[in-house]
């Protein structure tokens, strides 16, 4: 969908663990940085879209959290409308406050992400994940397991953890059999991100971490380590977005313009392929006219280690199955030809599950900007964010390819 | 917000407890029957929002509601988002999709509310009903109620059913002692919603009750019957929305105009005055060009009685504290000058919370399109749709009024 709206502002709350933070602290720390980063006032808002994934399950919230967060924070009367897509959530609500924006049925619309995931009992955090799968779906896997463990005499895969990664290493498996890539180069895409990630002040982890040291960490599921798994984190991430009547009002001086930005649903794919991504980016480059080799920064969603392998190839930055190659030429590392997850991204950066959509524009509007500190990506002009949720048959739930621009 | 936007096709399940039924039975009989209805095929449908409530509460289906409900029936790939704004979860979907064609952006959009909440273990059901509120808020209220019941020795209150009814309870006692207001114009309203309600094959309840019928109901707390409050139901509400552009070129004879549509959050208001309904009217109107009374038939949310009379007075039908007297003049019953809940209302046809406020659009666009049968108000032109949701301060957390035209 071909979108006109800008970015005014950006906020994010660091990625990590608050055992003492709700809902209200986390997604008021996130909205008030980005309301003042656009030179603007609660007041100013005219709608707001809420993005949140745990809030029922861990947290007891459900249906009103956007209300229970903005209400906190004295605002209230406009339009707040709550959505959910699984780990696509924050960019759900990114793609839904651009579309009243492009639509002129708004000037000034906040995309909230908001997430409270971790809990002092972990079992409520584990069942959480399973949450964003069919249910009945879900009832079988585990029942699969379960009779694999009998046969087996052992409980594999991650299974009581997040079913997600089960599913991932699955498609692992699957790209190293038929393409050759190797455990080293899955490891690759952790050491590269946790390079980026020491120089992200938000970011869950600062550590710089060595191949060895991704592949010498804890097995989940074969061949995930734990440090090729993104980590359970909280957080809240939003974004002001307005019209170019508002930018101009506003004076922004350097608005990073929403070109164009396409969703697709589960679809019936051969799993692990990431068919979803190559349809989304194939239709949101081909609306901003330009080719993904274009792009001078990109943030892709590395739940695990081999997902942004699997999704350089499905964006389009190598042929399939070259992935492997691509980051071990360097060309995804700062510096490098086209930087990926200069976040540190969702292995490094943290994924709090509904914040994650809205922490990938953050971190591209800032690059856009030049704002991105140690890690800038010198002059750049044109992103990439890519952000999938949930199962449904054989594919995400939900999967959003965004392209910006300034 | 003016809308420029059609109901194409619209289609529901009858409202009832469905104890071999899921959100996948229910929701595709919804949808088939409102696609159907639209002279269209799945495959056609270019988005989809969905609103539910207690998916995760009662059905374990978090997150992706839609996604499994409409993958289930073979649609994928097209953007489906989930949105929830509690009882208003149904109106949030049909009011996106109405702001998505109104943009342009899409040309046929599917507007879907589902609801599963019954349970063989009803605590699970009474339980699902505190997530429409503030939790901290809520463990307050729970906490002034066990107070109040050591001290006047009995637990007072429908706490364990819902905590709405408490606060409708609670509203409707300070209308009755503001105004003079009686328990029998209260019990009015159901007796004229059971009359309706028998009229329409959908209600859940088909029975006409007296006056006396419900006043001799069980008191659930005072000054409310059970007949005074709306049942635990299940069902599937839908609608298709399409451009006129799309209207012109599917041929539909009598497109019913989706005017103006208006949503407010919970705001810090008078507790009980349902003032964000009186605001969404009042811009829902003005934006439209008409007044109350120009309305030919009305669809409020009696999720009780006395929010029907309260109701009344804030759409403007009435000046305030005259609504009961306008139920009792029988100007709101089928023949009288302005029927209201024809369908049955909330307490009659039911519900099924997510499937609500679409079930109102059902029932207001057959009135429209003259095919209403028994219930049919004759040359219906202009109607309005309110539906609310949860509890946020003071006020409902989301609001819409919805005016339609022919």
């Amino acid at each position: 969908m071909k979108f006109k709206a800008n970015i005014a502002g950006v906020g994010m709350t660091r990625f990590m663990k608050y055992p003492d933070k709700g809902l209200k602290e986390l997604g008021s720390e996130a909205v008030q940085l980005a309301v003042a980063d656009a030179g603007l006032e609660l007041k100013d808002l005219e709608a707001a879209y809420v993005g949140n994934y745990a809030g029922g399950l861990v947290a007891d919230q459900h249906s009103i959290r956007g209300q229970v967060v903005l209400n906190s924070m004295g605002v209230g009367k406009i339009p707040i409308i709550n959505v959910e897509n699984a780990c696509a959530s924050g960019s759900t609500a990114f793609y839904q406050a651009c579309a009243m924006v492009t639509s002129g049925l708004h000037d000034v619309v906040l995309a909230l992400g908001v997430e409270k995931i971790s809990h002092e009992d972990k079992s409520k955090t584990f069942a959480a994940f399973a949450g964003a799968m069919d249910v009945d779906e879900l009832k079988t896997m585990i029942a699969d397991l379960a009779k694999k463990a009998q046969e087996n005499g052992s409980v594999e895969g991650a299974g009581g953890r997040s079913m997600f990664m089960d599913i991932y290493a699955s498609a692992a498996r699957a790209h190293m059999e038929r393409y050759g890539t190797t455990k080293e180069q899955f490891a690759m895409v952790s050491a590269k991100n946790s390079f980026h990630g020491s120089l992200n002040p938000n970011a869950q982890f600062q550590e710089v971490l060595s191949v060895e040291d991704v592949l010498n960490d804890r097995l989940i599921v074969d061949p995930l380590t734990r440090c090729m798994c993104s980590p359970i984190g909280d957080g809240a991430a939003a974004a002001v977005i307005v019209s170019d009547k508002k930018a101009r009002e506003l004076g922004i001086e350097k608005p990073v313009h929403v070109v164009s930005s396409v969703m697709h649903s589960g679809w019936d794919h051969a799993l692990g392929e990431l068919d979803t991504v190559q349809l989304c980016a194939t239709e949101a480059l081909a609306e901003a006219g330009v080719g993904a080799n274009d792009m001078d920064v990109i943030e892709l969603h590395d739940a695990s280690a081999p997902a942004e392998i699997i999704g350089y190839e499905a964006i389009g930055l190598c042929p399939k199955g070259e992935g492997g190659k691509l980051i071990e030429s360097g060309a995804t590392k700062l510096g490098g030809r086209i930087p990926v997850n200069t976040s540190g991204g969702l292995l490094r950066k943290g994924h709090p599950v509904g914040a994650t959509g809205l922490a990938q524009i953050h971190e591209l509007t800032l690059q856009l900007q030049g704002r991105a500190g140690k890690r800038q990506v010198e002059g750049a002009k044109l992103a990439l964010a890519q952000n999938g949720g949930g199962k449904s048959g054989n594919d995400a739930a939900a999967m959003i390819v965004t392209i910006l621009g300034i």
